[in-house]
């Protein structure tokens, strides 16, 4: 196991989550190849106007960077395994450039994975027809609800059962928002500029609070675990504009919370909306969680709770996918005679 | 891969769980081949009783019996992949006979999934070795929250983090009895009956409420996902006969329910015992659910949900434990040349 080669990481985009990732396999690298036998190392970093690489991989805090808009050219010369898109999320724009970027590793025979939601809800049917052609993996586990596990779980642990809907609070800043409207009284505006003052929400907050964000979860989900074909005009969208603190009071006097819930389903259905959830109910989660409920033919419903954000958790999501494509890859190669 | 021979699964044990298993199995034979690439065929049963065997696979409803107790003798010859241990939980045995069956299959180099916690509570650090020394697996997932992911979440899902402690709702009855005390003001032994009425309970209640089979979850997930080394009487144990419909009361008048909690922790803290747990809070679940919580170094707390018994779901976490074990098996054996 210690002689296996390093598995070498790229990575497209270094805000807050590919720093952390970064930060992360140095840290943890002896005791990943211990408890893995993977050996991760990020060997290349490309930026919108810098890119670094090394062979024997580069260190956080100590990152040789060269100017130039050169991603693209870095996905082809990095010697690298696996290609970690972390570049901003860019639904308006077909998921671009970070369709791009997948597109090219991919057709290099890199591993792809991404916690960028563009290419997964824009392109994945694609891609994945790509991967398999090309014998490469495809993850996307960061994209849904952060570090709670949601895509792989139904690869994996659901593997001996049928899933037919899906349903949750897939946004943590509306989530926020509701619980504040709802124990605090505060009106729409205010909750939305406490959300921004927090960092929750953007300047623009209607990727949030328009349920577009929502929305695209749901289109990942139905794409990735119902294996659906669906685009973002096919989910009936609504966000959250509409709710008062004066609904939340009388739904409460009702025994019901009013949450942001993207649904999901095996006959099409894809919705994201307010919906009145009863209090005590799984999906009754407050803050800024996120709650993923499964409805499974045999083990009946099962509900995932968890931070659905952060560069962290992010970090931590990816990272579990890179091991687990460095574990299928090293076993593809064992199993061909070069 | 339609081309791969089928995997053969020897059930050990046929009450409920066993049952349901082999009605899944052959409902489910081309769907599972379909998705997963495995052809599942039960091809032995043993009851304490009762055996059955056929190379072509046992159809449920048309099994042919052969009388005596010979369960250790089929578990040699008859013709299997994969042993899948069923029989009832006996704690108290130190496992057995279920550890012996284990450790014969493994000899004899099949895989084995256990719905059983006894070998998994008793011996499984012991099989663990063996199965590693035979090139076998050993899958525990039933054994914890049935259908809920626990087990297998920590060693796939989780993979790129540390879990440091694990704490939850282990024991679906009672948490219905504490249920049903807390909202209908009910005393123990009132809840106690109808929890036996309803099937909960079993006539001798101990195993339930004194929290014995909590503790051995907690001994399940400590040596499995945490690496520990602990027996039953590492476990610091308490009941719910201690609680009362009032204590229940002044408890929700300061904001708290009243929920038997098993924990462990990689420090070896492992407790089981009543405690107070915030309204709304992840574990707040009630009825007969479980909620496991596990706290990570990354990605935060997450908390999953869900129904902890049932025969059907039971069989649902054995299909996926099989499945597993199969395609890695097939992996296995195309990795070593003839």
């Amino acid at each position: 196991m210690s002689d296996s080669p390093p598995t070498r990481v790229l990575l497209a985009g270094y805000g807050g989550v590919g720093r952390a990732l970064h930060n992360i396999i140095a840290e943890r690298r002896q005791s990943i190849l211990d408890r893995h036998g993977v050996d991760l190392v990020v060997t290349g970093i490309a930026r919108s106007d810098k890119i670094a690489s090394s062979d024997e991989g580069l260190q956080p805090g100590h990152v040789q960077w060269a100017r130039g808009n050169l991603m693209d050219e870095l996905i082809w010369e990095c010697p690298a395994d696996v290609l970690v898109e972390v570049t901003p999320t860019n639904l308006a724009s077909g998921g671009q450039p970070a369709v791009g970027h997948c597109r090219g590793a991919i057709k290099r025979g890199l591993h792809v994975v991404t916690a960028n939601k563009g290419p997964v809800v824009h392109a994945w049917n694609d891609l994945k027809e790509r991967a398999e052609e090309a014998g490469v993996q495809l993850r996307a586990e960061a994209t849904v609800a952060a570090a709670v596990p949601v895509l792989n779980a139904a690869r994996t642990a659901f593997a001996g059962d049928t899933i037919t809907r899906i349903e949750g609070i897939l946004n943590g800043t509306t989530n926020f928002m509701l619980t504040r409207m709802a124990t605090e009284g505060s009106d729409f505006d205010q909750v939305l500029r406490e959300a921004q003052e927090l960092g929750y929400a953007e300047t623009d907050p209607s990727g949030d609070v328009d349920g577009h964000d929502a929305a695209a979860k749901v289109v990942i989900m139905g794409n990735e675990i119902l294996g659906l074909n669906l685009g973002l005009d096919d989910v009936d969208t609504q966000g959250i504009r509409g709710v008062t603190a004066e609904a939340s009071e009388v739904a409460l006097a009702h025994g019901y919370r009013i949450k942001l819930i993207g649904e999901v389903a095996d006959d099409g259905t894809a919705r994201v909306g307010p919906r009145l959830v009863p209090v005590g109910d799984t999906l009754d989660v407050g803050g800024a969680l996120n709650a993923v409920r499964f409805h499974r033919e045999l083990g009946g419903p099962v509900t995932h709770i968890g931070a659905g954000a952060g560069a962290t958790e992010t970090a931590a999501a990816l990272l579990g996918d890179i091991i687990d494509v460095a574990r299928g890859g090293i076993k593809t190669r064992q199993a061909v005679p070069a």
